[in-house]
């Protein structure tokens, strides 16, 4: 088949792989209908993360069934499902409490930007999607896969409530999330953190109340001088360096919890200034298959239109100009079709 | 008066000190009846936090008010009050949502080891014991203006709810004032970390299930012996070194948070292994005010005897003593009277 493979820094191309095959009688094979670039993909990109020459990468896509180990009983071949980027077994006992992305059966998509990918744990992983959703509703559902929950995740950790004052530090496509999650959790205000327009515009549209553009120690006394010196009930940590999470733990009120999501690079937690504060964080990798059910109900009723996050899409061929657009900045978010 | 003073490492003094007065209409002076030695305040006595040499020591008492400011509405001369280590509004922003350690007029008790003491803001801080109570109750009280609170918020913070397996990391004065916290609020198991056969025992009285006597990795994995390898649903980090800190994180199930509300000394958070297994951190000084009427409450009606943890009452006159006996682990915790 054909899959985006990574060969160095800024090094992406289509290549020609051998196709995935089943491997356990719990697996399942699905045939990508959309794929696409995930942020966390540009540290590899960058040069920033280790890499294995030639290996498939992309670990977001929706699909169809098309092939089912055999023990597996829920999913059919011919099922349109999302993919949970983090696979499941959706029953040991790190699952049975929401946290599907410590499974001890965990697996991953790794050939997400290709034609077929392999899904370990096909019954606790997949998620179907009833009938044949629209093309329409692609953007959505490929959401679901991946940024859409760990926006959700973020808000989640940080016990976002009804009437709280919140902050998400990131405009990338997971922040953006990250900012309907808290919507839809009952934020009454929501700050986001961005200086590039366009994602303004999205985050104002997801139902971000203020937007501050500065960064930094400037963007904390911006937040303190919007909640009156205070600081916010909940912090949403989208990016996952050192600064930003400075950040983060800045703007937060006294027992205010940050939730995080971005993985962590050369992040130092300054505890003591964290106990002075009594400011906590949580979070982690997202349980996808935890909060999918749910939102999935909400993309198809129509209450949220995560999918809004893909600003360009391309045909799989020209994936390399997907991550270069990521990389320059010139696309929050690319989706690929193959 | 006559107030404890440090002056070097393991050099405590009993001194003649100028009484405290009033500086500000809000305060209120305290005639100390019990005083006691604190786990933290054997940081300085041990030459591992800076000191000014003949400083006065000492932030936890119970006693009389023997002198109010104008404005101070809500207590008298006469009262028999409970004085939290720190000292708050009870009104400010951060008061309200229980925040009263980080309160906007945050103050501490500094001469608790000593005959009087000066309270900022008695209106917000102190509470009232109803009465002239019996002497046999000074413990269980005295324990109130910061052990027990403080083990009571390390459970609080750990989101201990009923039905958990909580883990205590730590049998000094707070540990077990956590034990006794988690048993409170309906924790199933309860996983003492403790190798001081005097501490087991209290720990067992305070409703610890279960002892574990190794350290570091051994305690981890007799842990998870007892939770089949998942972990603790919630876990209390009541020293506030690296060591503890590591094994808390560690015993911690995936989606677990860590109490923590140890002062850290040298703690560097393992912020990848945290975000991999979603163990979050929440914690630090803890808000006395915010749990003393409820924790009060339960002393009065004899639901918890937090005084159990003295095993060590000595004249002030003694103090040097009360300090070298639980330097060297002869005393659990030790008080003091003027």
């Amino acid at each position: 088949m054909r899959a985006t493979t990574i060969h160095g820094t800024r090094d992406i191309r289509l290549s020609e792989v051998p196709n995935p095959s089943l491997r356990r009688d719990t697996d399942a094979i699905v045939r990508v209908v959309a794929g696409c670039i995930c942020g966390s993909d540009l540290w590899p990109y960058r040069g920033e993360n280790p890499i294995t020459v030639g290996n498939t990468i992309g670990h977001e896509c929706i699909g169809e069934v098309v092939e089912i180990g055999a023990s597996v009983r829920d999913i059919a071949i011919g099922d349109f499902v999302v993919v949970p980027f983090d696979h499941c077994d959706n029953t040991c006992p790190h699952c049975r409490v929401g946290m599907q992305s410590v499974c001890e059966n965990l697996g991953f998509t790794v050939s997400g930007q290709g034609e077929f990918v392999l899904v370990n744990q096909a019954d606790g992983t997949l998620v179907k999607v009833p009938g044949v959703p629209d093309s329409g509703l692609y953007p959505s559902l490929l959401a679901l896969s991946d940024v859409m929950p760990t926006g959700w995740h973020a808000a989640a950790s940080a016990r976002v409530k009804p009437g709280d004052t919140v902050v998400v530090v990131g405009d990338g496509a997971v922040g953006l999330c990250g900012v309907l999650a808290a919507a839809q959790l009952g934020a009454e205000r929501i700050i986001a953190l961005s200086r590039h327009e366009p994602r303004q515009r999205i985050a104002t549209a997801f139902g971000a109340t203020h937007v501050v553009a500065e960064r930094g120690k400037q963007a904390a006394d911006a937040v303190a001088e919007l909640t009156d010196g205070v600081g916010a009930d909940a912090v949403l940590e989208c990016v996952g360096t050192d600064e930003s999470m400075r950040t983060a733990l800045k703007v937060a009120r006294p027992g205010a919890t940050v939730g995080y999501v971005g993985v962590p690079h050369g992040v130092q937690l300054p505890v003591n200034a964290m106990f002075s504060r009594n400011v906590g964080i949580a979070g982690g990798m997202a349980p996808v298959r935890a909060y999918l059910p749910d939102l999935l109900q909400r993309v198809l009723s129509g209450a949220i239109d995560p999918g809004r996050v893909f600003d360009l899409s391309l045909p799989l061929e020209q994936v390399a100009e997907g991550y270069a657009a990521m990389d320059e900045r010139r696309a929050i978010k690319v989706m690929l079709t193959p």
